[in-house]
């Protein structure tokens, strides 16, 4: 059976049951909670008891005014413990601490090298969560998980980042056993474009269950939500599209070492180099979007051109998962409506009608908050979950 | 949170959570259930009365040989109910009813025009069913749902067959509440593909969580199975990667009125085509494949080539949902090892090592029976959901 696996797995004790119900933040009192959840009056004061023990729940309401019976009602306090949510680039890393519903309370955008290697860039991560912390009067002692997005392939079982080609000295780190030697919590780590695809969708699509963001940068992936959920694959590679063979780049070497990639033409430097070849004077991506935004009409030809090739890989991508919504994020997808206008070009001709009837390409509202909130809901999605809470309370 | 609503959508009451436990056929003691759910012994006594009322569990175990007090032991009674699982194709039915494990009890295959429209269909179906009950000495009145594949496009929230272009009269016919009047069972309709990549994961590949079925036949279409779950996207069209463009197929004039598509030139009736163009005296894709078999060079390289043509659309799939396995199914699929030898070559040649590094690429071994068991199956995932058996116990 399909189901029957999934369903076993998620069948929690009735903490877990309560603890979903709240999580919206609508106070309950006993009996409602009663009605919904169909668990005795007694369980739910029990199991309550356990929630308010844990910090997660607290009274709230009428009682709490006059100072005397019990409080009736309960909500969730959703600053009761904290989480720390990172998104870490070639060149930059996201900081936030958050609360329990995702939201930042503090942030830092720094700059930082990844080829710095692991233990630097993961003590410089610590470094700065404990100053975030103390500008909110809390400490690491009130952080409950901490989500991490890397800039390459992470196995999903391990958290290990496998041969990450941007990041020398990662291979097979164990970035969650070094971390939670220092800070007695769980650590989720994943590749930041899942991560990005989870706060874009928080962020902007709440209410979207199919929505692929694709990331344009030094390198170019997609982050998928398929019914809800991120979709890892067999080996937690699903998305890795960067290397998918498309017709104008026939022949064209790729860093992977194979020829005819996506990203031999379309990612931020490979449009670089383009134009350099044509010879304007242009080395990194970001001089391709400064010339862009300053009007050159070479460099807004090979951004859409780009837009174009990514539309040609994304086409087959929407008639094999029909979302309803691509996000288009990364450095590149800055440079104005340029890059979005070729993917749209390409899209919106050459797929079924039925499946681009309702599909929305948009850019990325959200670029930098993304990784870091979708970071900590990684994390909250594990540390909340049924399973999690049910041992907590047990 | 991405997981919010399901988990909510899926805390059952109880009774449900102990028909899941006992669906994998084990006997268990009131003890047992009591320990693995953590709920109250006189729940579960309650609880399983109930179960035992609708039938579903059967008392078993050694007091059944004593007869003496009541039995200790409870087991799920696969063969309570049946299910009426029919899989559609545009010249044939495929009939079967199963027990609650999807497993046939009775089958029939039967050739029938789909253009006889769905009136004349689906009587033919509930006849057929009726006498293979009868065989069994059950009735119609023994069924517990109806799960239906049909060739062609079926929005997922309603049913209907949407515009498929092979089924004239049936666009927008409302199958389920035709069939609903007659037999006053939930009726579950999706399209063949889907229907088949359940079967097929079911009968050969139970462990995998991540699988694409690939049918090649008057059609081609992919069935998405992601995270152990039918993967349908926004619309419920996801997997119609039949105009999805190719290279060699530029310019070709495709039946749904584009140009280009993958259909148009690695279909059974575009081989068909080509090689009578190219002279050869065939007509049908059954054609193509009796030549194959007979050794008929210029068939066998036109499949090889369609089976390429594929590999080219299934390496972007392959990068995008990363499976660990492809089965091919459908009448080319018939056709020996060319048309998977053919799609092996090019995804084995240019998707990323990580993606293929554990990927199976198989042929269909159970090309009827899929679709007939993955309907039984689709049917079941929604009446033996913990939604409907606690509206059941309520």
């Amino acid at each position: 059976m399909v189901e029957t696996r999934k369903l076993q797995g998620q069948s929690g004790s009735g903490a877990s049951a309560l603890f979903q119900l709240l999580r919206d933040g609508n106070p309950r009192t006993r009996a409602e909670l009663a009605t919904v959840t169909g668990l005795a009056r007694s369980t739910i004061a029990q199991r309550i008891g356990s929630l308010i023990d844990l910090g997660f729940v607290t009274p709230v309401g009428d009682a709490a005014s006059t100072g005397g019976r019990p409080s009736s009602q309960f909500s969730l306090n959703h600053s009761a413990r904290l989480i720390i949510g990172a998104d870490l680039g070639a060149s930059h890393i996201s900081l936030a601490i958050t609360d329990l519903a995702a939201r930042p309370l503090a942030e830092v955008r720094a700059n930082m090298d990844i080829t710095d290697g692991p233990e630097k860039v993961l003590s410089f991560i610590l470094d700065r969560s404990t100053e975030l912390l103390e500008s909110l009067g809390r400490s690491l002692d009130d952080v409950l998980a901490i989500g991490l997005g890397l800039p390459g392939p992470v196995e999903h079982a391990t958290g290990l980042p496998i041969n990450p080609p941007i990041m020398p000295g990662w291979d097979r780190f164990d970035v969650s056993g070094w971390l939670r030697n220092r800070v007695d919590v769980p650590v989720l780590v994943d590749n930041d474009v899942n991560v990005m695809a989870l706060g874009a969708r928080s962020l902007a699509f709440a209410t979207v269950d199919d929505l692929l963001f694709m990331k344009v940068a030094t390198g170019i992936g997609a982050g998928v939500i398929s019914n809800g959920e991120l979709l890892r694959g067999a080996q937690g590679i699903a998305g890795d599209i960067g290397h998918v063979q498309v017709a104008r780049a026939a022949g064209i070497a790729c860093r992977c070492g194979s020829t005819g990639c996506l990203e031999a033409v379309a990612s931020g430097p490979a449009i670089a180099s383009a134009l350099a070849r044509a010879g304007l004077d242009v080395d990194t991506p970001e001089q391709v979007v400064e010339l862009v935004k300053a009007g050159n009409v070479e460099a807004i030809q090979a951004v859409r051109q780009a837009g174009r090739d990514i539309g040609d890989v994304l086409t087959t991508c929407v008639s094999l998962i029909n979302p309803s919504v691509i996000v288009l994020g990364g450095s590149m997808a800055l440079a104005g409506e340029h890059l979005i206008a070729g993917v749209r070009e390409v899209v919106y001709t050459r797929s079924m009608p039925l499946a681009t009837e309702h599909l929305s390409i948009v850019q990325s509202g959200t670029n930098d908050r993304a990784g870091v909130i979708g970071a900590s809901i990684l994390a909250l999605s594990h540390v909340l979950s049924p399973e999690s809470i049910d041992a907590m309370v047990a």
